[in-house]
């Protein structure tokens, strides 16, 4: 039996909304990690990276796949998922971008995108217009309720509690993206039936509920370490993650899963743009940025981020709106200097070769790694 | 025979001067390291944390010790050596900062000083001159010469080529804290029998060798990863290390131990202040600052820490000496608003109980960690 077909006869086995519905759930999803062959995730890398190709190689190699749900229309959606499902018979998720957020002051948009004119002069192209939408969201939850997946996760928050239950009704486990104990507490007393731990070595946007000035980050060693004196259900770590001494690592802090995503950006499965690949390969630095989207990011640094990341306002997704034209075209022109370089830390380690040979070999790292562990600690007293 | 023994032994064994001194010291390192009964070393925490007895309690439950050298005098760091001694036969390392730096521009240092003023003001003292001085880095090597320790590590840089044949002939392994990957080979061109890796987690300040604005920092399970793809000697992994968990994981992910600050802080051997031990049992949040020193450091984020970050310069040690007053009226006081409250950044998880029981209880931790990580892997592909 798949752990589609698991997740979808869990689904029918039970009333979600029954009484035990919080806790029942927390079974099912143990069952859902459980059952993968290898604790690996791949982190759903929406805007390019992502594509079917990748997640069915990854959950062909015993991970979990995703596809990114965020900045594709429902539309886009359902075919991303039925492509996947065509591909492989593994499982998968769908991560979606809780619509948490608040309109920005459209002057502040404005003096920004005034900012950024130049760019778009010297770029010949247009910004776009800056708007504020919720990504399609209610249409995309009609998607996963017509053609449920294994695992629907969230950034950018903690779904509505009218949500919830719709997305329980699907089988799907329930797992919330969190960067700090008091987020991590919210989301498993909403019922999360797993956490996505993001460090601060994460590459692209970080997944607080709340994206404000001078909030604090954790590394994700600490982060592990702090959540779980918090809370109860199973833990996937993700940020910087890119050997299996990585994975490793997370394993030993008490993860059920590590969830890899610039590890995969190399693959030939991957969207990654031929900028970006380069840009991936080298040993740049990366740096935290509001310049692309509105939205704290991680990103290699290159020219635009350098510039523009001091005066870059929250401003999600009024901002991702008005670069959209932009990043388009420099993608299209080969131009890295006004692409966002999503990356994590450690991105230089990332390797070129298929995602199922990424997979053996974090798993291979990842056992060598935790044998010689036990061997350090075996000599000492 | 003792460590100390060992490494006496060691330095007479061989000249330092030799063509392989580049080579052969790893070999004694790699002893050092190899020779501790625990793989747990004790942060040397500059400042009043680190005391005698926690050095001696930590190297009595069979780990590495550490004297803090920074801040002392020559004559109360060969007395520190000395009372540690007295209180073990275990190994134990001395820190010292690196002299690395170079004069602020009195201006800016007088500007920070009179936004200081009302701070002074309030607590009735008058505030400290600033002035530039290497810490008497000279008389210190000195001191460790005629008293030669086990470990010297260097904090803020790496030593230069005329100081390494000094520290190498006292028969001491010689280790360099390292916060990226550049760091990490300039320390092991230079010779460094081990890498001590911080990342952003680490409470205290940053031991990067130059500190600017804008500096890229790494977590810890990234830099870890990074650092071992560019260099072979063994690391010593510090920064948010707080548990059994956070142990395994960085010998999971390579380390050849772990290195700890914020979890000795609470313990009755430990010089830690009244209200700073209030605030690291509480979940307050941690930032990066230089409010208090003119360099960047992690503490939990008090008033002053709050008001003063934004405008403080890189200054240091200058803006330390201008502060000192300050924070020891403060500490007298028991008024933690001005106290530099360094924490890791998993500090609420530090316990209160002796320094060989935290040993103790890292160890068994880590054990069944790496025990729990290991059943997890068993149960996959």
């Amino acid at each position: 039996m798949s752990l589609r077909e698991r997740a979808i006869l869990g689904a029918g086995a039970r009333s979600p909304w029954a009484c035990d519905s919080i806790i029942e759930p927390q079974r099912e999803e143990a069952a859902v990690l459980d059952t993968l062959e290898v604790p690996i995730v791949q982190a759903p890398m929406a805007g390019g990276p992502s594509t079917p190709e990748l997640a069915a190689a990854v959950a062909g190699a015993g991970g979990l796949g995703f596809v990114a749900g965020g900045y594709r229309t429902p539309e886009g959606l359902r075919d991303a998922i039925n492509r996947t499902r065509g591909l492989t018979d593994g499982p998968f998720g769908v991560n979606l971008f809780a619509p948490t957020g608040a309109p920005a002051d459209p002057a502040v948009v404005r003096a920004y995108a005034e900012h950024l004119q130049p760019e778009a002069d010297r770029a010949g192209v247009a910004l776009g217009a800056p708007r504020f939408d919720d990504d399609a969201f209610d249409a995309k939850l009609d998607v996963l309720t017509t053609d449920p997946v294994a695992v629907v996760s969230f950034t950018f928050g903690c779904p509505s509690a009218e949500t919830i239950p719709r997305i329980r009704a699907t089988g799907a486990a329930f797992w919330v993206t969190i960067t700090d104990p008091d987020e991590a507490r919210e989301a498993v007393a909403a019922g999360a039936d797993a956490l996505v731990v993001q460090g601060t070595e994460a590459g692209g946007h970080r997944g607080a509920f709340v994206d404000r000035e001078n909030r604090v980050d954790h590394g994700l060693l600490a982060l592990l370490q702090l959540v779980r004196a918090h809370v109860d259900v199973p833990l996937v770590a993700t940020g910087g993650i890119t050997t299996g001494r990585g994975v490793a690592a997370v394993l030993a802090a008490g993860a059920a899963a590590a969830q890899v995503g610039t590890a995969f950006m190399l693959c030939p499965e991957a969207g990654t743009s031929a900028p970006h690949r380069a840009a991936l390969a080298s040993s740049r630095p990366t740096g935290l940025t509001r310049a692309f989207s509105g939205r704290l990011a991680r990103g290699i640094v290159n020219r635009l981020q350098a510039e523009r990341t001091a005066t870059a306002p929250l401003a999600y997704p009024e901002v991702h709106h008005v670069t959209a034209p932009l990043r388009a075209a420099a993608r299209e022109a080969g131009d890295e200097d006004v692409i966002n370089l999503w990356a994590g830390e450690a991105h230089e380690l990332a390797a070129e070769m298929p995602a199922a040979e990424v997979v053996a070999r974090l798993m291979d790292d990842a056992r060598a790694a935790l044998a010689a562990a036990n061997e350090r600690l075996a000599g000492v007293r």
